[in-house]
């Protein structure tokens, strides 16, 4: 598999944040690295979640968490962890049966700390009904690491109805978005040091398995789904194209981007498109059923706000492009590394 | 559950290195901070692997690796993983059918450092047999975290005609070691500064499920397996003797303990039985198939050294005693914390 508009390899002898940012940097790493490396098949790694071999109804997806404050508006790394791989197992059209949790903590962190985002870590659990199945905890040195990371898997059981996947969209798809935009990446940037702008900003981390299952009467029509997490929207949108080769095309217009977003990426110099979500997704339809989708989406509390962005087209396989609100178009690149370090 | 011998417990308000060594702090930490926090029923995650609901012939296993230095003599954090992983999931009677990888790097790691820790994982993945389904890639910045750390999460299918589970063990049992203990905790020591002796150990990293498959004729006569990491052959059998309720009395002379493993661990000042193995396991086993079980161990490489080490009583449940080489009767307690920080 090739990037579709192959830029310049630059030549990096070590790790860059960037390379952990869910954009072109990490594709490089991914497809130079990582795979080969393994010695995986090309193209095998790059669904949200994986059919296991040998129980093709179940999948499994695998994330670690390195967000920086443990706790920020609207959520904490524990939420956050599980909310996360369920979503990935969403996006296969997967319900969650069962998680695994891996910590890795530092020496020193403060119990109470630990207890806390572990506590919201079983919340949010309890709340979707899957359970925590199996652990591990690892104690580093001071300074070996920063306080905690979480390491999330979880199985999923698709919905047989829907059969998802990056590989099913096609020219002609309507693109839809399930929620708005840039909450999650504003909201814990709104807590760094330094950033300094008050805002009511709150991360709209929430488990998206409920809206998927809404769409199960839609079956095969769902082609594709995806959460726009690191790397935000612009980030998915050409992972799909890429991935599926069909050209896609955004209307800015249609973009559901709360005003406090878009004032807060206005202060931080930042665009909306790759600033990373935690409770929404874009989903590629059939055109028949994208009425009817928007329409089972906006029944549920978490989907209210979805709407149709955009529409998959055949001219430039591969590639991005947002109508601005003037009627301009223009490219919507991948973006190449790392704008929020530690968003997620 | 509460320990066989509850200590008077200190009152923490911090992690410490100790809460992750796999002793009687990290028991502490599980069963009053973590399992607590999450909500899970007391005595959910005490196997090495967990049921999956709804399919009960599939086993899961998380582990998070954060070995140091990266390479040591015999392995590496990518081997280690893999085979940490699969162990575990072996334990429960379970062959390996995927694994998840999740990375953690920290920025600046020198990007053929991360490839030969991939490949050496990709190798041990491939040498199984198991296909490495999906994974995940974090970076966090300088100091964040020393290097890499490896989260693998291993999806496995039980062998039919085994069952062993830890609250299988019962009073009568033999009590069964696959190979030679400490190799691995002591070829990890061997490599740090400031330890400065040669030695020519090499760890025992290696998959066990080739020596779990070679028992299946033995069904249901083996009660229990456990590999002896963190912690070491000490922690496994006080673990075992304390959720079974059965003592548990070991025979000193029978402990296959290699003359350099033994070197150095006197020069360091270190127990044998409370160091990390990684490729060897010990078995409960009804006294009928015991002979038959070490026959069928001694026939794989990798488990030429097996030896029948003890027996299991129901004098003092909870108990583990170890017979001396001068026939004197001494507790082989719990180690309380960290001897060994980040040997696996």
């Amino acid at each position: 598999m090739t990037l579709a508009c192959p830029a310049p390899r630059t030549e990096h002898t070590a790790l860059l944040l960037g390379h952990g940012a869910g954009g072109r940097l990490s594709a490089e790493l991914l497809e130079e690295l990582v795979l080969p490396a393994l010695g995986t098949p090309p193209g095998g790694m790059l669904e949200d979640a994986a059919v296991l071999p040998g129980a093709s109804d179940l999948v499994i997806s695998t994330d670690s968490f390195v967000v920086d404050p443990l706790v920020f508006p609207g959520g904490d790394i524990g939420s956050l962890a599980v909310h996360g791989t369920v979503n990935d197992l969403a996006m296969r059209g997967a319900l969650p049966v069962g998680l695994a949790l891996a910590l890795i903590a530092e020496e020193g962190l403060p119990l109470a700390e630990l207890r806390s985002v572990l506590r919201s870590a079983g919340e949010a659990a309890r709340g979707i009904g899957v359970p925590v199945l199996t652990g591990d905890t690892k104690v580093v040195g001071r300074g070996a690491a920063d306080r905690l990371f979480l390491t999330t898997t979880g199985i999923g059981r698709r919905i047989p109805e829907l059969t998802p996947s990056v590989a099913r969209a096609r020219p002609g798809d309507q693109v839809l978005l399930s929620g708005p935009i840039g909450l999650h990446g504003t909201a814990v940037l709104s807590t760094r040091e330094g950033f300094g702008f008050e805002t009511t900003l709150v991360s709209d981390t929430r488990p998206l398995h409920g809206l998927v299952r809404a769409l199960t009467p839609l079956g095969a029509d769902i082609h594709t789904l995806r959460d726009p997490t690191r790397g935000g929207v612009a980030a998915v949108l050409n992972e799909i194209a890429r991935d599926a080769r069909v050209g896609v095309e955004i209307e800015e217009c249609a973009l559901p981007i709360p005003s406090e977003v878009a004032a807060a990426c206005d202060l931080l110099g930042l665009d909306p498109l790759v600033v990373a979500n935690e409770g929404c997704f874009v989903a590629f339809v059939a055109p028949r059923s994208a009425e009817a989708a928007l329409q089972a989406l906006r029944q549920r509390p978490e989907g209210r706000h979805a709407a149709r962005i955009g529409e998959a087209g055949d001219e430039v396989p591969g590639q991005v492009v947002l109508r601005t609100l003037v009627g301009a178009r223009r490219i919507m690149d991948l973006p190449l590394g790392e704008q929020l370090p530690r968003i997620c």
